[in-house]
């Protein structure tokens, strides 16, 4: 294999020593950049760009064209694994995720069996193979999946959803079927995850995304319990090094203690929290992603560079932070704000990490 | 005025000895119930029914002829501000609130000026009016209204969002604008509240339901400023008696030390919170009021019963609870549902409250 050139993020990950903040971006492979929209425009379609491991790796790179991004990640969607199942995935403009067929009964789970993922995501293998050669070492490749629960609730709702009456109501009537669905759903996102791994993905990142609608209880039952199985399930070494995994629920902030005790080596974190109470809170079990509000890249250059300067001093002193966003880019912020981000981050983040 | 029966609710506000634990739910009026669905029908919308004393008060009334709520909460929106400010609120079916006149330059907010509710939310105090009358007693009305920042995002989006784009741009490119905004809404706010009070509410809630779209700080700059803003102002004595108020940021769960410390005599939970945490991070200086997941309710009865005896045991012994849901109540949720959480409620309380 080729020698990784920059393996800052890796080593952050870790909480070894590095001379800066490594930084990538939730959808950094995205709608804001013109290259992308070009591709995606040509392609015809989100999912004819996902399932061409060719276009797949064209925008994968594109952003580290424009910025200094210490990470790569794959473009792919967290929906993946529904669709491999046979929900039939499809994007409605300006709707978001939509399935043809939504679990909707007991046998529509019932007959649920775990993917392989070398059969029937072959194209994400493959363009994690493809986006390795292609980045010769310069930086490492992020794998990813959708977390259980998130998988769950848009399998049972059939797409995005603002309350989660379905899934909730699954939840709450027949927690039995619950978690059935969500066992198999747990051991297919790890053989994914671990497909991704053996393919080159020299790290792996479990989005839960909606595991913040959730009391308390629940989230302990119904989401991080599948995380956590996840996390049990996942190969820890590929290619002589370790592989680090990440695991982001947005609107978990309240529950960074149980998730630091999974096992996952870095929580990602949403805008809200805090990132300085968030290390008190999680002392040095985990490394920390995050947290710029994603709409702060409306600011002015200026402003973006301040909250840059916030957000590394509130971390402060010491290896165990990747910079990121609190969640995903919008499409329309200026590219020229992504800059700022990325050049403030390496410009102003060395003096946390001198070395004695 | 006439003796108020049952003051449970007030008492448990201020953390004095109750018998039991009293329950109201927000949104207790509205479409679950099919006699409300006939009133807002005949009216033939949802502000008709908002503007019309009589049927504002028929409907606040209709839960309490069901249910052993403790309290009563005045029907209205928390958007009547910047409707009498000149925004033109009106509701699309399945859509929510929009504004006709969103503000869209700073023009438009440098000439708002502080409401005097007494002559243009008149309809509002002659409901509250209506409905301390109609209620003769049995229990206590709860005025509110939104909080500054969340009439803000309404006013500067146009009505709900989803990224909440417009408001944010506005706050990290202008901050003084913002501020100005939000001071104006501050002094309405009240302004508003305290005629309420004046008029007979004897409790009131500032419902700050997107307070949890902004990062800590932005948090406590711009949506916890002003919800003290607002207290400071706030007539704390009516008619001989102390009129509680309650703070509810949605989303809110990670900063409720800092609101504990605003002076608001209770906070309200989302569902997402532990109340058993809750309780041990706020100490004595707040009570707490929530917090079912609302979609709890469409478990079966026994199920629900067994929520809310969790509840009950997790805020544990003494005053300062007031249980509710975490955020409105669902239209299409089953009444007998909500009966059974109110009867368990009351039938498992008593021993959290034994007086030795």
């Amino acid at each position: 294999m080729t020698t990784l050139k920059n393996d800052t993020f890796l080593r952050a990950l870790l909480k070894q020593p590095v001379e800066y903040t490594p930084i990538w971006m939730m959808r950094q492979a995205g709608r804001y950049l013109p290259e992308y929209r070009k591709v995606r425009g040509e392609a015809g379609s989100f999912m004819a760009v996902c399932t061409n491991p060719e276009l797949a790796c064209e925008v994968t790179l594109q952003p580290l064209r424009r910025f200094d991004f210490d990470a790569a990640i794959l473009f792919s969607d967290i929906l993946t694994i529904p669709d491999a199942m046979g929900l039939g995935l499809h994007f409605t403009e300006g709707e978001g995720p939509k399935f043809e067929r939504p679990l909707r009964t007991p046998a529509d789970i019932e007959k649920l069996a775990v993917i392989d993922p070398e059969i029937e995501l072959r194209y994400v293998t493959d363009a994690v193979r493809l986006i390795r050669k292609n980045l010769d070492g310069s930086v490492p490749l992020i794998g990813f999946s959708g977390s259980p629960w998130t998988l769950a609730t848009y399998m049972v709702e059939g797409g995005s959803s603002k309350n989660f009456a379905k899934v909730k109501a699954l939840m709450y009537n027949d927690p039995a079927l619950m978690h059935k669905l969500l066992d198999t759903l747990a051991q297919s996102v790890a053989a994914y995850l671990n497909a991704q791994i053996a393919a080159g993905a020299q790290a792996v990142m479990l989005f839960d995304t909606w595991g913040g609608m959730l009391s308390s209880e629940d989230y302990n039952e119904f989401s991080l319990r599948y995380a956590k199985q996840v996390r049990d399930l996942l190969t820890l070494e590929n290619e002589g090094r370790r592989v680090p995994n990440i695991l982001f629920t947005k609107g978990g902030g309240l529950w960074l203690e149980e998730m630091a005790t999974t096992g996952y080596d870095a929580l990602g974190l949403d805008w809200q929290t805090d990132i300085q109470h968030a290390r008190t809170r999680v002392g040095d079990k985990v490394a920390l992603q995050g947290n710029l509000d994603p709409l702060a890249l409306y600011a002015n250059p200026d402003v973006i560079t301040e909250k840059v300067k916030t957000i590394l001093h509130k971390y402060g002193k010491g290896s165990g932070h990747v910079f990121n966003l609190g969640h995903g880019i919008l499409p329309d912020i200026n590219p020229e704000h992504v800059k700022a981000m990325v050049d403030s981050v390496h410009k102003y983040s060395p003096e946390y990490h001198t070395q004695a």
